[in-house]
């Protein structure tokens, strides 16, 4: 019964996709005599909470009710005020909780508040499912820098691109709209500056009435013309310029004119340090990244253990070619035994592409 | 509820799979009153017919019933007499085929005579998939080369191997298990002679009573050393060395001393002509061929449009690597846009494994 009560609570939490961030997804139900009676969730960054929402759809009274969360009730007046002790002046009698606050400083304040005043916890109802949807909050909150997710699509020879660089199109139309989708949702994309040589991408969420994530271009010596396309930029369509110590004092103020912003870091191989960087952008409250990097940026990516999760396409085609360019390139692992690994797979299909997810495993 | 019947023998036809190459597969089933009456199938190459088998097994009379089988009949004497007569002398009332005998000289025939002896005649029925268990056998019959089936492993990232050449492993164990079972149930296994001198393979069936595919090498020049693996050769390990006009003649006389079989082909831009050589095994009754290559003999038997049918395994992790290798090498295509295309995709797990398995869109 808990868990149908909490699934129900998941699917609301799932309503805020994409308008919460960097805040989490939450999902409240409150039921009482085996009948829903409020429901709830975070619809909007700094907006009420899904508790405070629950109780005021309630349809009747909730004293003695049992109420669901996907995430325990917050313990702190941020921006509204904790709503542990809303629960506690409504006179909820049990409360059932997905998933533990992930932030280690405050995690259980929330619980402790509610079993002193003598209400019946239970936590970790639906737990796995609970920190899926919120896994960027969970990564950001803990680390203050961003989740990110490197997505690749290759043909089934594992190929990004011909051997003359020709990529038009690897994938098929619903992966690159689901692609669409992802960038709406998420708070920044980055792409290395071979790319923007190489295609001149926007990189703007191509859905009507769709966010454009915050663009980040890796450009150690800020090679990018001035006029490429991604340094169009206005308020919903925003550019950061990550560059080194090396780069042209004068080129950064002239993308600094346009209206960039350019972050610089210490050279590290002659390159962006990108641990370096994910610092930087967790500073400015970028808690999600979608990587759409070539073959370097990516082994860049994964060699500094900054990428969370994979999304890899696998389009049904056979390209060949031994210069054609794969999704990692970079050295290499030497043996296929130290290969990086990724665990908790998923298998989707867009028409005849596959869609393999997971996450890699990090060494610990 | 001819689907369900046809879904019976199509289930008995499959017994057969592994040992009645080059013969197809077939199911039948004799239904009297909606009650199954007798079973057969093809159980081994030369053996009684699936019509057949089903009438000796039958429990009682058959006269008036109506009999599915997932092949026409046959209406020629080979190693059997024909099975059309067999079914109008047995007064059969009904007969629902699941699909034409593919071989254009003789298609029709066992229709026709079941036709002309007023029995009724119904075609097509779970047609696919009566297709889909003899894809060998139609290739074969049609073509009279063999059915050419391309297996790959590779990482997310597109690799066969770490840029060192390091290989073990890719796949898990599950993953590789079920390669053995496929060539269990082939009748050759090819590689290029890179993969014999880089890994020494014995290229047998690692399963208990397990048959042993024919081994083909495909070497060139003739450079398989003397003390390869695949030169252990007996009644149950042949192999096959498929080499130019370019190859020494003395070590080609060694190599028949040892017990090979060798073909020589036509050079073809220095190398074995596959075309050719798919000509020549399959006069020697080779219907199938596994085809584990290196990225150089992939890209060839693609380009020579030999494959059939790819099963391209996917391992869930990254070994990286600009100079590693890919499944397909060669020069490739110089568009995506001219890609082959792999069609009626199929996707399986073996653990964390992916396999993606679909056939060759041939150009008409």
């Amino acid at each position: 019964m808990d868990n149908k009560y909490m699934a129900k609570a998941l699917e609301l939490a799932k309503k805020g996709i994409g308008n919460t961030s960097p805040n989490p997804l939450v999902g409240a139900v409150i039921v009482k005599d085996h009948k829903i009676i409020g429901e709830g969730y975070h619809q909007v960054y700094g907006g009420p909470h899904a508790e405070v929402n629950a109780f005021r759809n309630a349809k009747e009274a909730v004293e003695g009710a049992t109420m669901y969360v996907t995430l325990e009730p917050c313990s702190h007046y941020g921006k509204t005020p904790p709503c542990a002790n809303a629960i506690v002046e409504k006179k909820i009698a049990r409360v059932v909780i997905g998933m533990k606050d992930p932030n280690p400083l405050v995690a259980g304040n929330g619980i402790r508040i509610l079993e002193e005043n003598g209400i019946e916890v239970v936590c970790g109802v639906l737990e796995e499912e609970c920190k899926k949807i919120n896994e960027i909050f969970i990564k950001y909150i803990t680390t203050k820098t961003p989740f990110v997710i490197m997505k690749t699509a290759m043909t089934l020879d594992g190929k990004i691109a011909a051997y003359t660089g020709d990529s038009k199109w690897i994938t098929g139309e619903d992966s690159r709209k689901y692609v669409h989708e992802i960038r709406n949702n998420l708070t920044g994309i980055m792409v290395g500056i071979g790319t923007v040589l190489k295609d001149n991408p926007m990189l703007t969420t191509r859905i009507d009435g769709g966010k454009n994530p915050i663009r980040i271009i890796v450009d150690s010596k800020c090679r990018i013309p001035l006029d490429a396309k991604v340094l169009d930029i206005d308020d919903n369509s925003r550019c950061i310029i990550s560059t080194t110590d090396n780069a042209d004092s004068e080129k950064i103020e002239q993308l600094k004119d346009k209206g960039a912003i350019v972050i610089t870091t210490p050279a590290k191989n002659g390159r962006v340090d990108l641990s370096y960087l994910m610092k930087q952008l967790g500073e400015m409250k970028i808690d999600s990244i979608l990587l759409e990097g070539g073959s370097e940026l990516n082994y860049s990516a994964l060699e500094e253990g900054i990428v969370d999760k994979v999304l890899c396409f696998i389009a049904p085609k056979i390209v060949g070619g031994d210069n054609a360019k794969t999704p990692v390139g970079g050295q290499g692992k030497a043996l296929v035994n130290d290969a990086i690994k990724v665990s908790n797979i998923t298998i989707n299909t867009f028409n005849d592409d596959v869609l393999i997810e997971g996450y890699i495993q990090k060494e610990v």
